[in-house]
């Protein structure tokens, strides 16, 4: 693979490769995901333990890379069908995320656990409820994935879910 | 470039290089855009003629394929400044609409015009302003573009701005 500006007005260095001289862009990617709750206020949120690297052993919200030909919530169910086998009733869209140091932009979900029946996948070790209180904080595997449920409790003591942005440095 | 599921795991086709054996991803793409307004009451709108293809001679709000290492609020005020060559003030996040079909997820900011000074960029044809009445509803180059508009008259006339999310079928 050769970096150079490709001949067709772009401004930018693509990576192009020598032997087929495709152009491939490379993009920003998205990571979707859900925050699925539980309780008759919400008061408990799923987290997985993750079986895999980065951040083995450490607590996520269901999420992944988002696919082609799926919408960005049908990939927040596909991934929490993976990685937690939860059944979910998806809910609105709730924070979308840039983290522009790794070029991705991280979008959760609220979803509503219709029970509490899980059936995780190999990515993960373990899924379990946690009240606001029980959240292992310090365990948390990744920044965007903080921000989501802080926001949460924050959001449901106001008694209003918004969609937040933010930026995640 | 042959396609297979790749030995690590993986559950899905990707491109992989013959020669370089580089696996390829390839994942949505993030369309990121102003909708950029003037007036006492924000009651004009701004859009760009195309000068290129797809749709060129058609009317759309300055936008275009996110960048690596940008946020999608950078990503869209850059754009602005390509296409339309006007003076802006980012404000929030307005719509966020996936196109599955092509694999595209478009986010939309609301941006104040801070002058009537355009310098449209070699994409665009002819930059101007136009109230809701005024607009080519049917020379609007894609349905984002035209959800996105609508969207905001909807919302001024309520008095109140929201993030929506929405399906572009």
């Amino acid at each position: 693979m050769v970096y150079r500006i490709p001949d067709d007005g772009d401004t930018r260095q693509r990576a192009v490769c020598p032997a087929c001289q495709t152009i491939h862009y490379e993009n920003p990617l998205n990571v979707v995901g859900t925050l699925p709750f539980w309780g008759t206020d919400g008061e408990m949120v799923l987290l997985c333990k993750r079986n895999i690297e980065p951040r083995r052993g450490y607590w996520t919200l269901p999420a992944g890379f988002m696919e082609l030909g799926e919408t960005t919530a049908e990939g927040a169910a596909r991934e929490t069908d993976e990685e937690a086998g939860a059944d979910i009733e998806l809910l609105g869209l709730f924070t979308v995320m840039n983290v522009s140091r790794v070029s991705q932009v991280h979008l959760y979900y609220r979803a509503r656990l219709l029970n509490t029946t899980f059936n995780p996948g190999h990515e993960t070790m373990e899924v379990r409820l946690f009240t606001e209180h029980e959240i292992p904080w310090d365990d948390i595997a990744f920044k965007t994935v903080k921000a989501t449920l802080e926001t949460y409790f924050i959001d449901r003591k106001a008694g209003h879910f918004a969609v937040h942005a933010m930026d995640i440095t």
